[in-house]
């Protein structure tokens, strides 16, 4: 059988593509960027998935074409690059489509952007100079951790930069884990992605409370003050604590789930298809519970991390996780008993190198069940007779590691027709020199001479829903009090739901006084049981938004972060809150943002539903030097889609595996006095 | 050594209080509703447990006496019983308090209070005459579900009453544990609890959208249009599912936990008591974090679950969870392998029977580790190295079965430092008849002929901080958008972050929109590396309040559940949010709301904060017969209270007892390409 249309590229056809590339551009040096699937149009994928859940297919079933978007930068006699995206049919060995983007985008990063800024840096007088007011102690070398270059001035040109965040790592322990972080160096140099020129070294402020935006006190013995603060196991003084005992995840019968082909995945019920692009990282689609449609694609379309240090240039520390180098380019190999625990199943991805050749990501994904406690239970006092059900999960995991942060994100299935999707924030806070003894109005000094400034993560999570079929409408639930009177709430506890389907492509924010929760409809399609339309809904997460001033770049360029809700009507290739394009964006260009101002009618068609959540993060010391996770859940569930708990039949058997401290019970059954 | 101060009575303890008070009321008959431990007054036990914490404990250390606080109705040669509450010294087997209850409050019930209503409604002419009005189908049988007489109505005298939703059970399966929700009877039979009359049988409409407030439409085959709805295995008609492997969790070196004494609960640095009493079931005592001090105690105060049909009598459907009848008692005695997994210490507790006499609950409370999910990671991209921890979480867990709801409580500890207060709703809706074909605005219809009423469940849980010390205060933090201006916010991405001390006694609600963060600190304990206060925080949850109008019974009566946040001055016995009394209470009496009244300083002092937070519950389809759980955490964590992340120190070996499928991969380490 050919691949699935879903399936990723395999190495094979990344590197079919990466010839077709070449071979439309000779004579030129091709610096190769990304080359992953282009997914199916929407109309051709439906058409096959359709035959495929008919149980029609065959190897004869026409198919839609394999197609790769292959991004890279042309680079002819000029030497100046031009950045340009093909979409090749990888099965024709042909472009289909051929762009030369516009020099107002600038490309997603790639990580050799930044082997190139590190060497540029040590190479750089302006650099060296800057390095020499320092002394750092015997045994430290500089570090530089490349980043994008956030919003630009409002002053500079739309020429292509990076930027350094300096550190001075401790090489006295022979140790390259040790925390450079804890050492941070008030230099960032900035460099000319073209001409690979340092063309300037900013001098942020090191100061305090009181001191102004500028005030810049550098001294020679700029981390005097500093001190080791490590994470890895052998540097830490007092080594890990010895009390903690084994606790095994074993499955002696193997996983529940089934892995049929390479993309498609059934577990109680559920059948899904996982992909991986460069971009979002894990992406779900085609998602049937029990031969009913759910869901067409989900995903973490895009996060944004503006930081709040009024100091220049400060303000440019604007990441843009997923639209700035790529959310799964930057994920992690995971591993086996850290990462994940269980029986489980290991997807690989391709990414791409910088010629253009793939490049095998082993294990970028896992997939595993986990308990979740209590699913259900319900004990008759009259009888004593409890029944109680486990919350079985499956989850499909994967983690990304963006300089010093990472993220966990999962989607996880549970038994009762739920879908959550976490994230979990962790890694290392992002920190800049303070002078000693200082505190700052800007953030937390979390290690000597280390201040990690205020922030905010914001996600966005894109779901474009099936519920029983392709045209939904979006319903917003509310619960509002109604005032005491005779006639219709002559006692006071009446309250008042409210179903208002939204009409046109818009905006809205959580509302937890009102019970705001969203459900994504089938008109069409009856509850027999509550004569209502089947749905899925979410309650949207009522976290702080963007709290950059709106005529800020901060804000321009992250308007998708300014509202918890967006609805739009499915766009082909739509598919990133913050724009395509976010790498030093000015303002957020074909996100979100604009694609509700088509105004375009969403009730009852194919519409697509977003939801922005987050944290604004003061950090604490406690955060320091690996932050404990911080966990967001948009849940995901069932709200008269079923006819009853689709738990119901989850088994209720003891599990047979735990025992008992100090005496034993009996199984499963309650009694009262 | 004699028991600990905070340890439960013993069953002889108990009875000894049984007999103390059985003889100072000779020649009346002692109806006894509880005893159970007076927890000793504050400032005894602090004198107490600072001996116990410096080691200087022995078997001669004066204690506090052993109290038992008595609750029982004395019935006279007037045959009306007089209810009363005494404090018994164990020790010196005497009487210390005595108190007469007054007239305006009703003790909470008993489950034999229940059973005397159900013979009642038996023996009652006039309830048999409202049954004959319907025509049930052969082989089913009236059940009697008593329930509290919620706020009673406004023309009611102030007698004690109880009310019976009344259900029909199927016998034909000849299984007690047919569901008899699915068969509800529009009928309500009201006890009067002194005379053990049936006064009245109230007849609650059935009717649907558009029908008036007070339409009974009744017919004689009520429940003809009704069908069984089961949770039990054997009673599903397609049986369990066959395709759930085992995921057992296996602790080969046993626990890491340790139980030196009854409550010491000693595990990962943390070191706790556990106790527990029949109103709020499990409650943590003297929380200490590495031999600091953060929490004096920790319990769920009170829950409230108002119903918002507002035909008569359904504005009486409001129950005060604890206060009425008494979270502890109604706890389930936990199955190993069911309600937890892994390595299981189990708690007994001890309750009350009518005469007295202790009746022991085995398996009150059981505790048990988790895994929590990664807990901190870092992958250095330079070197490939990552260090991943798991977050391994140690349970405190109890659940109750009130009538037809199940909750489950669990006080969750963490590696970090957190201690997170978790609820689970679960169970079977309580539900009423609707003609048939009817749909309605007061609620959903989940099965034929059953409509689930629209309600709320609203927590309160109670913390009394000691965060380093006993004495602390309570800052709320606040993240602030700052309009660009270019003195303080040249770039717009500034945001200020204000901390604000509450300095008298009061409320307020969640504020996502300004990330509120309610901290208790203490004061005079600086965190040697931020210069900030030590401190515990939590971010309340924004969940909506109650929405019955203020001036309605179920308003005045639950008062706390009005906001989010309470903080009052720590006041002996203050412990229940709703108030003492909450059977049949008008208003919240001497509750939270009263307790903020007295407009107590509460800045640098012993403080106690109250959250509250709860579920708006709309239900849907999927919640029956038996709902998923709803999942509520209130996340308590320090802040500024530890001088780096306390998890550091968690070892980040690879578990060896996961597997592959398919194939295999190295472990902990992460290779970027």
């Amino acid at each position: 059988m050919p691949p699935h249309p879903l399936a990723i590229l395999s190495e094979e056809e990344t590197n079919i593509a990466r010839d077709v590339v070449r071979s439309a551009h000779p004579d030129t040096i091709i610096d190769f960027r990304e080359i992953y699937l282009s997914e199916p149009p929407k109309d051709q994928l439906r058409e096959f998935l359709s035959l495929e859940h008919a149980g029609r297919l065959s190897p004869t079933t026409p198919r839609p074409p394999r197609l790769a978007l292959c991004q890279y930068d042309v680079v002819g006699a000029d030497r100046i690059p031009s950045y340009q995206e093909s979409v090749v049919d990888v099965g024709a060995r042909k472009t289909v489509k051929h762009q030369v983007v516009g020099k107002q985008h600038h490309a997603a990063l790639t990580l050799s952007e930044f082997d190139v800024l590190v060497d540029a840096c040590f190479a750089s007088p302006l650099f060296k100079a800057a390095l020499a007011e320092f002394d750092l102690p015997e045994g430290f070398e500089v570090t530089i951790e490349p980043w994008p270059y956030g919003g630009r001035d409002y002053t500079d040109e739309n020429r292509r930069f990076f930027q350094g965040l300096c550190f001075a790592t401790n090489k006295r322990h022979n140790n390259d884990d040790a925390n450079f972080y804890s050492y941070p160096l008030p230099v960032i140099p900035v460099m000319d992605a073209l001409t690979h020129e340092i063309i300037r070294v900013d001098r942020p402020a090191t100061g305090g409370k009181g001191d102004g935006l500028t005030d810049q006190t550098f001294k020679r013995d700029i981390i005097g003050h500093c001190k080791d603060s490590d994470y890895v196991p052998e540097l830490l003084a007092n080594g890990t604590r010895k009390d903690l005992k084994p606790l095994n995840l074993v499955q002696p019968e193997g996983p529940s789930f089934r892995i049929t082909d390479e993309s498609l995945v059934e577990w109680q019920k559920w059948r899904f298809r996982v992909a991986f692009n460069p971009r979002e990282g894990a992406t779900i689609h085609d998602v049937y519970y029990d031969g009913r449609s759910v869901m067409y694609r989900l995903g973490v379309s895009e996060m944004t991390v503006p930081y709040a240090d009024p100091r220049t240039p400060f303000h440019r520390k604007q990441a843009f996780d997923f639209g700035d180098g790529g959310g799964g380019n930057m994920a992690n190999n995971l591993s086996i008993g850290c990462d994940c625990l269980g029986v489980i199943k290991y997807f690989d991805a391709v990414l791409t190198g910088p010629d253009g050749s793939a490049q095998k990501l082993p294990n970028a994904i896992c997939l595993h069940e986990q308990d979740g406690g209590i699913g259900w239970k319900h004990s008759n006092w009259r009888t004593g007779r409890a029944v109680v059900t486990r919350n079985r999960e499956l989850v499909v995991q994967f983690i990304i590691t963006l300089a010093n942060y990472e993220y966990i994100f999962a989607y996880k299935f549970d038994q009762a027709g739920g879908i959550t999707v976490e994230s979990r924030a962790t890694g290392i806070l992002n920190v800049v020199n303070i002078d000693p003894g200082k505190t700052s109005e800007y953030g937390n000094v979390v290690s000597g001479g280390v201040l990690a400034q205020n922030h905010q993560h914001i996600f966005c999570v894109r779901m474009d829903p099936a519920v029983d079929g392709e045209n939904n409408s979006v319903v917003l639930e509310e619960s509002h009090p109604v005032p005491m009177n005779e006639v219709t709430n002559p006692m006071g506890n009446f309250y008042q739901v409210t179903n208002t389907t939204v009409d046109r492509a818009g905006w809205f924010d959580a509302a937890p006084q009102l019970n705001r929760v969203v459900k994504m409809v089938n008109p069409h399609k009856i509850n027999p049981i509550s004569q209502k339309p089947v749905s899925y809904k979410f309650t949207p997460l009522a976290t702080q938004t963007l709290l950059a001033d709106p005529n800020s770049i901060q804000a321009k360029r992250a308007q998708f972060a300014q509202h918890h809700v967006w609805v739009t009507k499915f766009r082909e290739g739509e598919l990133y809150a913050g724009g395509r394009y976010t790498l030093q964006s000015q303002v957020e260009a074909d996100g979100v943002a604009d694609a509700v101002k088509r105004g375009d009618a969403v009730s009852d068609t194919d519409v697509v539903v977003w939801s922005t959540f987050g944290i604004t993060h003061n950090p604490r010391v406690e955060d320091w030097p690996v932050m404990p996770v911080e966990i967001f859940q948009l849940m995901i569930r069932p709200s008269d889609f079923f006819t009853e708990n689709p738990a119901l039949d989850v088994p209720s058997d003891k599990n047979g595996s735990s025992v008992v401290v100090g005496k034993s019970s009996d199984c499963c059954r309650t009694a009262h006095i």
